[in-house]
């Protein structure tokens, strides 16, 4: 299976026209008028970002998933993308072709589900871990792009769904001793396992996110984390609170078992939950649950916007907590 | 050094309004009206597209002058550019340092010498080889690209520069033992070695492309690969004449060492020459040699496309040559 194979065979269905049918040097786009361009590029590494030796759909889901999810956050719709494949050298050519078809049915997954098409890129072999990576078109109306450096003093902050399955799924995909203590039901695990393997960009939000936030981030890095990144690029203070962070019942259960305080603040540090945190004025407050109940999304206030810098978290009782570890430094 | 590091320290100055600061999700470009995007994007991976274990300017100047080069193809002015750099883990934190500040020069080196700027990207670390992805706008008059399947019959064949000095340059960064038995005087293993590090985007000619060329590609895996491409996307024959690929004095004088027709067709099928291969209707002959002697560029006619398909190569002596490796295959 070499290159032109590849691309004939699994990519060809994929492209649209601007793909120019992956036969020229480049992708040709056409912005309509009236649209800014939103840009995100996140590149992932076998045993780092992903499962080792996961080669398939699974792997290509999370790839555009994560990708999706920056778009997500600025209030963006997807257009098209590019991307790049290294396949691992030590996959022989009949695995390889089972991967690279599973691969292209995992694009082709996330493709239908958000209406979008491939645009080009190009195809590499590694000796060493897989490595692959997507630049993402997306598409706003001008000037109403979602901002990081929005937020404004006195707007609540707001997490989309729940925060830490995803955590929870990783310690259950790489049989984690601590949560093989913890011994979760099975329908527990699997949910976990799903939760992290399957991220849900929240594109089903972005009209109302570009209708009420002034600023929003993807959780990939942890609840903390993205908080301290929109109040620094905002000039402003995030406050927290511990026990407002929304949890699964699974996950409540987990922390319910332990230190809870403990529990809940690794949950907002770990990371990849890629739900949005935003901050919105609280005259929005309704809209904004009415219209995360329309499309049958949680959506939680958990903090506020003050004066000053930084983020201070409230514990469970009343207190400030040091964070220790703002989110998962990759 | 890590992340926020890098990107604060190194990445930031290099950073246009488009980029955010680097403080978001994602970047935000407004297309201009009247103009089409061109979307490129290109991955390195260490060893394999570049010489191991170099980690600073010159692999950067190649990274964005490979992709930049994949524009000029298309009569693209580049705009903007998304990085994605995976840094090996057996750097320790001192030289990681060191190539870090040395990649991020190499990147303002061609930056500022073709006017564009860093629009954003991400930066992971590898148990592997270095690799890295660039993905690049460029913008072009709207309707304007030059596209590979865009050639005519009785179109002539035309490429820019010399052919073949990269391949050799490569030879002698490697130590190759075919070429250590030529022994090349020293300023031309200079002169092709700079040939293979840097190679040059000819931007310079976008302007001419547009105006003169029906179809193009950039000289990436060979001229024979590129004109069979160009031949296919455009339903059409090409003929090649192997006496008028036009080579360095350097070159000549190595094929004359030795078989001549073989070192050629080696020459004409190696690739990483980043030239242009472009056809065009002859009544434009006289302005486009006009055009490229105002640039100092030098173009040659090589052939010309004809009816039926695929590609037809005239050897030295006149009779057609059978053409085993089309180029090179990453």
């Amino acid at each position: 299976m070499k290159e032109f194979d590849w691309i004939k065979s699994f990519l060809a269905p994929l492209v649209g026209k601007e793909g120019l049918n992956l036969e020229d040097d480049a992708a040709l786009y056409t912005p309509p008028a009236g649209q800014d361009l939103i840009l995100t590029k996140d590149t992932l590494v076998e045993g780092v970002h992903f499962l080792e030796g996961e080669y398939g759909a699974d792997t290509a889901q999370r790839l555009l998933a994560v990708n999706l999810s920056d778009l997500a956050a600025k209030g963006a719709r997807p257009v098209g993308y590019l991307l790049s494949t290294a396949w691992p050298k030590h996959l022989n050519a009949s695995s390889l072709t089972d991967c690279m078809r599973d691969f292209a049915q995992g694009l082709a997954n996330i493709q239908s589900a958000y209406n979008f098409k491939l645009f080009g890129g190009d195809t590499v072999r590694i000796d060493g871990p897989m490595t692959i990576s997507a630049t993402l078109l997306g598409g706003v109306p001008s000037g109403a792009m979602v901002r990081r450096s929005g937020a404004e003093l006195g707007d609540i902050v707001w997490a989309s769904g729940n925060i830490g399955d995803a955590h929870l799924g990783l310690m259950v995909a790489l049989q984690n001793d601590d949560l093989k203590a913890y011994m979760p039901s099975s329908e527990e695990a699997h949910y976990w396992e799903e939760s992290f393997r399957f991220p849900v960009p929240r594109l089903s939000f972005v009209d109302s996110l570009r209708l009420y936030a002034n600023a929003c981030a993807d959780i990939s890095d942890g609840v903390f984390s993205e908080a301290l990144h929109i109040a620094n690029a905002s000039n402003l203070r995030i406050e927290l609170f511990l026990s407002c962070v929304p949890l699964s019942e699974a996950s409540q259960k987990w922390c319910l078992a332990g230190d809870e305080e403990e529990r809940r603040m690794r949950l907002s540090s770990a990371g990849d939950d890629y739900e949005l945190l935003f901050t919105a004025p609280s005259k929005h407050s309704h809209a904004i649950q009415d219209a995360a109940k329309a499309i049958g999304l949680r959506v939680t206030k958990i903090g506020r916007v003050t004066e000053g810098s930084g983020l201070n978290c409230v514990g469970m009782n009343g207190q400030p907590v040091a964070i220790t570890k703002h989110g998962y430094s990759h």
